[in-house]
């Protein structure tokens, strides 16, 4: 079938969010984990968090702050915290319930039966459960005027991954993680592995990588 | 293993790249196809395409303006238009391919065997070959100032996609169309399906969809 812009318009809200939400292809699944500095830990899932560049280590992350997110969104300008939690095929259904609309004193870790995990100074929480996470200290905000969501702008600081998913060459084995991506607004998936190509070259077919 | 920030300086370019790139969890996989409005096509890999909003439809892409990624931008820069093509498992070698860095006056379409398509008033060309794609008028570019990268916000204008895709609420499944996703730098997935969960409630397990 064929799309327009006005077609996009005339959908009702709901499905429209579906059908839009598919367009871009598969996102990552990660748990942002934070706190209020009195003793409330929050959870959330997020399906937006983007890499930005490797030196230095930056991670993007866009936020809708009329939402759910908007505890998660407090903490972190609360703090300067947030951790990343890669989403495992392990608690992928824990994952998807921390969106679920909780009040501000229930944490998200029990309610969905993940365990809390402190890791450096950082003084939000990780997720135990999760193989690859990290710390990350808020470094700018910026706004998408079009509407209104915010692009949230962080410094990878410490992190922990398992040792059987490092590479050789630096790259991650995300499939011996199991982690987890996301389509559209409800849809979760494990990767299955096509393979890794060589660097593109000019007149050159891309030749299989082992690792 | 335990990594912090320092550890991640210390890292040899490449292996940092391969490293921090892979942080982010999965990343979608979509062709742009661009035109210098002079005749010359041009494709490139991207796998920063991320989901902005769904009313209006916007969607976003980060691009760093000194990589091959150049001809990309200067043609939507010339011409205010783009496509945006989900990468299958038909082609993933060629869309791989596309990175690699072919002068100005060679087609990426030519080089790696890909086949333009032309729908409505964008100038920009699609893939033929792609089973979801749009095109994209810029909206509006904004700097991050922390490592100079790009982001490009662009409006859904016009689309196509397979109709034994489209579920009944909106959401499209993905996995019916091969859709590839990217892990770091040259990693290729597509996506096994764990299941759909029903929108998440306080205090209520999430269930699982049919679609």
């Amino acid at each position: 079938m064929q799309f327009s812009k006005d077609d996009l318009g005339a959908m009702p809200s709901r499905y429209r969010a579906h059908f839009v939400n598919s367009l871009s292809g598969y996102k990552s699944a990660n748990l942002v984990g934070t706190t209020d500095g009195k003793g409330n830990h929050n959870l959330a899932i997020v399906s937006s968090v983007v890499h930005l560049g490797a030196h230095p280590p930056l991670v993007a992350m866009i936020m809708r702050p009329d939402v759910v997110e908007r505890h998660t969104l407090s903490n972190i300008r609360a703090t300067g915290w947030y951790t990343i939690n890669q989403v495992n095929s392990g608690f992928w259904q824990a994952a998807h319930q921390t969106s679920a609309k909780y009040a501000v004193h229930e944490s998200e870790f029990d309610a969905v039966g993940l365990e809390p995990q402190f890791i450096g100074e950082c003084p939000a929480p990780f997720v135990s459960q999760s193989l690859l996470k990290y710390s990350v200290k808020l470094v700018a905000e910026q706004v998408i005027e079009q509407n209104g969501t915010l692009i949230l702008i962080g410094a990878i600081e410490q992190g922990e991954v398992s040792d059987n998913a490092l590479c050789s060459d630096g790259h991650i084995d995300l499939n011996s993680i199991d982690t987890v991506a996301i389509t559209g607004l409800d849809g979760y998936h494990v990767g299955s592995r096509l393979g890794r190509l060589s660097y593109a070259q000019p007149h050159v077919w891309p030749s299989a990588l082992d690792d």
